[in-house]
């Protein structure tokens, strides 16, 4: 890793070099940089927590001119009790996995000694920008040389010091081995990303880990592909026939588990036959977690004879904004779905066009007990995601098995949903004849591609 | 579909909406509606030759005044032989296709009773974007129907009577299906593309099919994805143990089997060692089938006792220019490799580093009776397709077996090389539970999911 005083432009064409280096090192190199990032962070612990000592004492002086918000600080403290282990234990966690380089995929006799291949490859080069975070350096570095994959790190100017320790132990550490020392570039030049979203001659994918303005301005800028999303607006669709319980844990989970992470739950949508008995039950429970309804006419009428004087506050009129807001927070809109009962699904289709009117296309869930309700919500929300009868807070690469996670992603191309290793990987085709050109086949007389679709092995 | 006189912005609203509905479409109700085309096609044949014999007319005038070039005029000609009916024998081949949608790839227990799977599903709405050719209306819609997914269509306007004949035939054909009519639209406002191509919000992919300067004008101005390839720069390299024999036939085959082709060779690269032996065949055979060689001192000086005077012409000095032109042409870039004795690989490593450099990661490949050779260079070279002792032209959907082709990807993302229906899909997540919620999970007496992989059926 280098930590670079070059420009951009130089930076990233380094980067570009290296990439071709890296792509072709075998599983054993790979894994050895990691286990060598590994053990020199481990040894260089006190340097790298009085780095971050001072970035921290920057930052306390920021927060308490009110600059710095309480939990960017929270998330700049390297020393709080096992942060830096877990750092570590991150690097053993990715250097575990399963390598993703060179899994052949598809393999196809196309004539006789003419045998075509697909194998995985890492995709190049990753600009990978992200906020506070000093030990996601370590991560990011991690999945990169582990996926062959050369990076450039952006980070948040907050933790420089930090990152500055961090990538002198990491850039040290690689000159012993095979992984070349651009694969990996930390970049702390001022303004250095908007140049760097221009560059798509040598980045290849950009990848923003932080605030939705962040995520927006870098789909907005970037002449290369942006992976990740910039919203997590997640809803839940109770029916009719839900079981009073379970809309209770999944609600009550999807809300309050971790309210600012982008899979916690949004919008709340509940079908008018379950207003009076599913609906306060859920609410009830809601409220005493501490969490505000903001809801439509019909819920918030059916919710007032329920609440106790004292928390009357916690219930509120929405606004049609609520609805389209990612509160992040003990926030709740909550809407009717109206039934027309000619039509047995209506319910079910008018949740299904408020999803996908409103929602962000990253997880939304129904509960029902009804598996033809589930089959007609999840075949009609146009979600990476879609849940039946559990948390929207499963929406995770962890969660999901992945061993990792990098991002979510609310694409419509390349990656969807939590996204592991795989999601750096691309394909690419590999054809060995023995002297076959094109014009030996087909017409009158011609060869005839055979087709045949061969073993992986 | 719809011939629509509607704004950009409408179009793109309708497709959208309209594609939720195509994505919740069984496979038979597709089939059916290429079936409907299919019939309706063949039965409005004269209608339609007389459209584009309407269109022949207008650019037969304007070929005459110099406006038009001859090649235009060639592709738009739906009345020359066969034309009409392998456009019918494409949609007849598309709906052959086993159903690309609801494949699942990934099956996990995270929990008793708590599933995930992962399944194929549309991208959504794709705008294509094509030239003059007026059968590729009939193909695109076939394409699209197939993969669930709505299309905007903009052809060229050469085509305008052909394409509005087509799309009417089309339209009243899926009157009668399922699919919706409005999930294939035609636009053919002048200067829509621009407008299109801001509208993330409804669109999900673009995928130009034409020049070079209508892929980059899209790079350069699409707010979503585009897949393609502006360039086509492929590069052969001959080492020094290559069989002369197979060395002639893959270069002249990849040379002159189709040279307008993307994946035709354009630049020759030869190990320095063969070019007084398989050199001279190799040039011998492309001069005496018409192609013009451009070459570096040490070819020319090796090929010019080998050339016949009266082809002297055929013998031209190379500027740097030529290593980075795709001439689409009967010409063809000749550069000498230099060794490094000290070093084994030097040669093949400097033909990487070439084709790196000027290439376009599109398709390379390698002339050696080496397999050690062959790997270091697939291996080296940072394209779609690697080939070893076979031609460039095999590139390419059909030749890969995958039934049909929806273009050429040189992307780090998504599809990359030959791409058929499969291009066309992205995934989603489902999971299923019974009340779960995250917070069961972890810390001291939480539950441990169980990650257990799952057969797919």
């Amino acid at each position: 890793m280098s930590l670079t005083n070059a420009s951009p432009e130089q930076a990233a064409r380094s980067a570009k070099i290296s990439s071709r280096t890296l792509a072709t090192l075998p599983t054993d190199a790979r894994n050895v940089a990691l286990d060598a990032i590994h053990n020199a962070l481990a040894a260089a612990r006190e340097d790298i927590l009085a780095a971050n000592a001072r970035d921290m004492e920057f930052a306390k002086k920021a927060s308490a001119g009110g600059e710095l918000s309480a939990s960017i600080l929270k998330r700049l403290d390297l020393s709080r009790k096992g942060k830096f282990d877990d750092m570590l234990q991150g690097i053993k966690d990715v250097r575990a996995l399963e390598d993703p380089v060179g899994r052949v995929d598809l393999r196809t006799e196309l004539d006789d000694g003419l045998i075509l291949h697909r194998q995985t490859c890492p995709i190049g080069v990753l600009l990978i920008i992200f906020e506070a975070r000093p030990e996601v350096i370590a991560n990011i570095a991690s999945l990169a040389i582990k996926s062959a994959n050369a990076a450039i790190l952006k980070g948040g100017k907050e933790s420089t010091e930090s990152f500055k320790a961090i990538s002198t132990v990491i850039s040290n550490a690689l000159e012993s081995t095979e992984v070349p020392n651009d694969s990996i570039q930390l970049v702390t030049t001022r303004d250095a990303i908007d140049p760097l979203l221009e560059l798509s001659q040598y980045i290849d994918l950009v990848i923003p880990r932080g605030s939705n303005e962040l995520v927006k301005h870098c789909q907005r800028k970037a002449h290369m592909p942006v992976m990740g999303h910039a919203d997590g607006l997640c809803s839940i669709y109770i029916h009719s026939d839900a079981d009073m319980v379970m809309a209770v844990n999944v609600v009550v989970d999807s809300k309050t588990d971790y309210p600012a992470a982008c899979n916690a739950v949004e919008t709340l949508l509940v079908h008018e036959d379950v207003l009076d008995t599913v609906l306060p039950a859920v609410a009830l429970a809601l409220v005493a977690k501490g969490v505000t309804l903001r809801c439509d006419q019909p819920t918030k009428s059916a919710l007032s004879k329920h609440i106790a004087q004292d928390q009357a506050a916690m219930l509120q009129t929405a606004t049609e904004t609520d609805y389209t807001t990612e509160f992040l927070d003990l926030t709740l809109a909550v809407r009717t779905i109206p039934v027309d009962s000619q039509h047995p699904y209506s319910a079910v289709d008018a949740a299904i066009d408020h999803i996908n009117t409103n929602g962000s296309h990253h997880t939304d869930a129904i509960i029902t007990a009804s598996k033809e309700a589930a089959d007609r919500f999840c075949n009609g929300v146009d979600s990476a995601c879609k849940f039946w009868n559990c948390s929207t807070r499963f929406c995770d690469g962890m969660r999901f098995g992945f061993g990792t996670e990098v991002g979510i992603s609310t694409n419509k191309v390349h990656a969807r949903g939590p996204v592991g290793l795989e999601g750096l990987m691309i394909h690419e085709y590999r054809l060995a004849g023995n002297g076959q050109g094109a014009a030996m086949y087909g017409g009158s007389g011609g060869r005839q591609y055979t087709h045949k679709k061969l073993p992986f092995a």
